[in-house]
């Protein structure tokens, strides 16, 4: 039976199979290899996530085999700042550390031999999110998130990563690298344009093929196209 | 448990999660309500489909439920001339009717409450055939597949689920009602530009509609970002 890879984490991962999305990609790029899970709650956190996990996971592994592996991207809206308009979202930095070690140890409990696979969040383009949030971009205006505030998530849960063996993609920094990312990468500031899915997809097929799942490495789902003999069709598909 | 909708085809299937592809677009407008399973086989006629049909589904269903719905959706490859450089995948149409036949007898007993959904091979550019598979427009190369030999299978799929009674989606009709269809909707001749990939996908949500299965009627997997009280957010998510 195919391998499965199931996306859980809040709108970026919801959003992931419009037009460009990384998850689409996966789904492409193992279309005869795996079975990519889609579990992406738009808005929610961390302790939000924690509530609803078990109900979350209904149908996302087969009753015979744990999941190949997991990605748990979550942050952007724990990161939210206190004292600001989303400030219901902000969960603050220790829960966020407490909550990801629960999740991820939900997910070792109820699925030992899946991968676990950690995703900071991203950055944050400021002006970006206020004129996404008031429309313009009134100088006196101040954003629900900041870039700063977004690091220390990414920080705290590359330490989560490190502490419990698990791979981390730190998407923070890695599209911080890439030039115009304000705006190349990010649509509003914070959601991901086809050129920030593209980052994000080339980081989780990296790591995913550190672990062994990869298009190389996986088997095809029946014989492919070019394997079957043209004078003898039959005898690929074990007839 | 979130409903399953099951993609069963050949190529234009397997290339379906490309970005603009019909698949991603059904997993996207169904992100938070169903799960959309990819079964696609490039190059595979019915012939092979039939042969593969039970390894194919492995894991397609959940152990709990029958998938609310499965595509299918072969004849492209079915349909290519048997004297021409592409023979090994014709199946002769009284042929193709008896496996589609047989198709929908196996997911009628294996997936009782599945609806079952047929899908006509597209109709054919030719010029467009002989270039993908000569690199030239050489008057003298005749194509390996014609319209008209993909429109007499789509007749016979059409057939097939009138005699049934299932839905058919008769794209090869629906595709060349639009003005330049042979280069707006087909890439190569036979597979689909995202406009193409467009055309399908409203064609299939309008039928799945059809079935009571849609966004508006079906349930929302966990409460959305809009339904949950920023005052009591734990409130709405069964805390």
């Amino acid at each position: 039976m195919r391998p499965r890879l199931v996306l859980f984490g809040d709108s970026i991962t919801e959003q992931s199979f419009q037009p460009g999305g990384w998850g689409a990609a996966l789904a492409d790029r193992f279309a005869r290899k795996a079975d990519v899970v889609l579990r992406g709650f738009s808005g929610y956190n961390t302790r939000w996530a924690l509530k609803v996990l078990p109900r979350a996971m209904e149908g996302a592994a087969a009753a015979a085999a744990d999941p190949a592996a997991v990605t748990v991207f979550f942050g952007a809206n724990d990161a939210s700042l206190p004292d600001r308009v989303q400030a219901h979202q902000n969960v603050p930095l220790d829960e966020y550390r407490t909550n990801l070690r629960a999740i991820c140890a939900y997910f070792k409990e109820q699925w030992p031999s899946a991968a676990i696979i950690l995703i900071t969040p991203p950055p944050i383009h400021e002006p970006a999110r206020i004129r996404d949030i008031y429309g313009d971009d009134d100088p006196s205006r101040q954003p629900e998130r900041t870039n700063e505030a977004a690091g220390s998530y990414a920080q705290a849960c590359i330490t989560v990563g490190k502490e419990l063996g698990h791979p981390v993609i730190d998407i923070w920094t890695k599209m911080q690298e890439f030039p115009d990312w304000q705006t190349c990468a990010l649509s509003d500031g914070l959601h991901f344009t086809p050129t920030g899915n593209k980052i994000l997809f080339d980081e989780v097929v990296k790591t995913l093929a550190s672990i062994g799942f990869s298009q190389e490495r996986l088997p095809s789902d029946l014989p492919l196209y070019h394997e079957i003999d043209p004078k003898d069709p039959m005898k690929a598909l074990g007839a």
